[in-house]
């Protein structure tokens, strides 16, 4: 990491409540666990229990919980602070500021803005992008090989990563992250079989992302066969997520990685699905229901249902089942030995597995 | 969507065993479900149940099937056709063309032709493309950020959109929809351990597409270790779908999104694969087999087979287990009732679950 | 294949030991299995069991066993050789440095180098690359499409094919081959929720690979919170794997196609994942583990543990449940007749199915 961050930005980050013990006059260079931080290196206790491990941490600088007793060792900084990973967050905010910097407004020369397209002034468009006709870029950030297609939209305090594509006529809200290769507003997968073959049934609607988005990398959002695939206000979509035409997602969505979402199921607001879990088509998924990773949901949930397994049942189904399948060995065990006490000569041998 | 679409066009697509009622003196500017629809918007009675939601559509034109009762509200037209979803097909269909218009002939000035490539002068060739010595493109179209390998071969017809990659020396045949982000032609998996160290297998062969395939938004298809991995005539692959190395699709299948294909194994003319499932590889699927979502297949597949479940089975033998998994936590409760009952010496308890 | 290979080159490559018998006077132009091969193929006998495929084939050169008897075909070349599969491999490596040369030392005229990038002048940086301000490119190959974000770093003899994008700070090291589209180094998925929303926790490290990495197409690969997400010298990771923030991976490890590894989780060296597999965050999975593809790991793993299942447990468990989750129809067939020839008055009849 280029980090060169001087000590005053953290006092002053951390303002007047900080205590501070022993010294470091260096800068610091890094952020890394106890265990693993060096000279230079910024670390925290965010658990009295790791109390061995900040006693021998070689961090130059160490975050620590006020009243917390420890000896700091030579050209080491303690810092007390009321919640050591409060003030962590704060420091690291303002470092991937200085690591992450916003480019300058403007459209690099190498890019292509097609006639009829509208750039904010305020906009920063990067190498190789491509703005088609008609397209709106309101005061946002392109990175590298960015490509928006005609009469897209993109919203005010968006960033696009390098080589994301937003589909014609799609809408992205403000303050998006799109990760890069992500793709927004490819053609949704509707076929009619007709006269032998699958007859592509037209994608004539787009994608609508609110305020607030997170999109992750190479994730691809499908635009819809008419009207709107859309995308709520503050959810948080993560890497390889597929997203079919036609679905809903609500607000303030956590939607993990690699998670397949089939065409027009709705997420109600809050939903949160762990990753590689799979939808069904056209289901309506309650607000604050929760998916486990890897499941797979083929019908409705109610709001704040929990479910997991394939297919996903209540979270306590699934976990029940779970135990007395590790205890199936056993059962079939006791089985044999029951109708055997019993000689019953009602019952088979079982068929033999084959 | 920048659509307006005036009504004598869609006079003209119904032709002249349309019927008419009402009257809606603008233009199409939308189509939407019923309930959905606003003012300027198209909407359609695909089943006759949905009658409630027809009498209070906010749709300015709506097709209805013929003879249904229904009387038009103010400023709003009432379209009577044999078959509605049918006409709104037609309707659609001609929709996409005029929003998304095909980009006239020629190559991008920003475009990288290499010497050596053959480029048709019917094919459109759009910002940023990169065209590899030797390679072939006939009357196809070639979105932004296009990258065609060294003698690779698009034939007619086809359109790649933004940032497809195809590989050196693969071929794409007529009229294949490659949508954003698909590779085509990535190297396979293929790894040999040496000398304690895996040893990378030379993968020198191509990939092949017959005509009419599908390949959706970043999926993969990886080139054969020699020969060919080839995808058969009409198939249509999804989103986020793995193919490896020398894998060999016939013709019309249907792949969705997020599916996996090992190496070498072989799917039949017609099969279904359901989102997320995922073969193995080295077998091979009989034509028309269905692979339920999320399944993982470890064997080869009889024509027509319907399978189901991790690994997967029949569909029939796997949803009688399914319901007789729920039943678990009873049959466990029936078992321990009956020993008691019996009293029988000759079992013991069960042993405790770690 | 655009393939003309002398067979003065084949005799050069398998040296004085092999055997030849009959003859072939063409180039060779392909590989292929011995049932499809047709001439001017090379085909090879990797199993003796195959000898009627060999019979029939109708390649212009076949690789045999030393000592295995077949007479050849007119105009037919047969090549006898200690091992037929490791000559292949030979022959294959060398077709694969001509099929695919390295390009030419030298910064493409479109490429975009940035002030204060670094670019070896032995690196090959293809068309529309965009390296940022402080990277540093060593004797590597960029091909088409290339981003590498600000103080990134890549490795002497790397290979990025078209499209991968390298974040800012993250470094690449020696000998790695990333394929189209792969994204190293996108933001952590990280969020804590405050104030009614999802806030993004700051994501300010970096990704680090060893030497002779694999990065296969559409695989993404997040940036650390703080620190580096890590994959260790000589890891071969296949198409569309999703590595989280803070993930690391030891060394000759296999990561098999659409595998997903949740944040902070740590593989030891040579572990194998197959393919779809799934990892829970902050795991530990031991050295020379093996997770069966789908399976689902919610736990860490001892070395060598080898694991199948949702979630997974070991191979043989799952083995011994798969086989007696078959049985349970007739497990439940058995019981009831058991129930009903006791005539226990202690047990009820099962709550029928809802």
């Amino acid at each position: 990491m280029a980090l060169v961050y001087p000590l005053s930005r953290i006092r002053q980050i951390l303002g007047e409540d900080a205590e501070y013990e022993g010294s470091y006059e260096g800068e610091v260079t890094g952020i890394a666990a106890l265990s693993e931080a060096s000279s230079g290196d910024l670390s925290f206790l965010g658990n009295p229990k790791y109390k061995a491990d900040a006693l021998n941490s070689r961090a130059s600088v160490l975050l620590l919980p006020k009243g917390f007793e420890l000896e700091s060792g030579s050209g080491q900084l303690h810092v007390r602070v009321a919640n050591p990973s409060f003030s962590l967050a704060l420091i690291c905010r303002d470092m991937e500021s200085q690591l992450f910097p916003k480019p300058a407004p403007g459209v690099h020369p190498s890019a292509v803005i097609e006639p009829g397209a509208v750039v904010s002034p305020e906009a920063s468009v990067g190498a190789f992008c491509f703005v088609g006709a008609g397209a709106e870029l309101g005061a946002c950030i392109l990175e590298a090989h960015v490509s928006v297609g005609r009469n897209a939209k993109v919203g005010d305090g968006s960033i696009l990563f390098p080589r994301v594509v937003i589909g014609d006529y799609c809408h992205i809200g403000r303050r998006n992250r799109i990760l890069a290769g992500a793709v927004i507003g490819s053609d949704g997968y509707g076929y009619e079989y007709l006269d032998g073959a699958h007859q592509r049934v037209p994608q004539i609607g787009r994608v609508e992302t609110g305020d607030d988005v997170d999109i992750g990398a190479n994730t691809t959002v499908d635009r819809a066969r008419f009207g709107s695939t859309r995308i709520g206000d503050g959810t948080k979509i993560d890497n390889q997520v597929q997203i079919a035409h036609n679905v809903r997602i609500g607000k303030a969505c956590l939607v993990v990685a690699q998670v397949g979402i089939s065409g027009s199921t709705e997420l109600g607001d809050g939903v949160i699905a762990g990753g590689q879990a799979g939808f069904a088509g056209h289901l309506k998924i309650g607000a604050g229901a929760m998916v486990a990773g890897g499941s797979a949901v083929t019908r409705s949930l109610s709001p704040g249902e929990k479910v997991r397994g394939m297919p996903a049942e209540s979270m306590m189904l699934f976990n029940r089942i779970a135990v007395l399948q590790r205890r199936l060995p056993e059962l079939f065990k006791r089985f044999d030995r029951l109708e055997k006490s019993i000689g019953s000569s009602g019952t088979e041998n079982a068929p033999t597995e084959k």
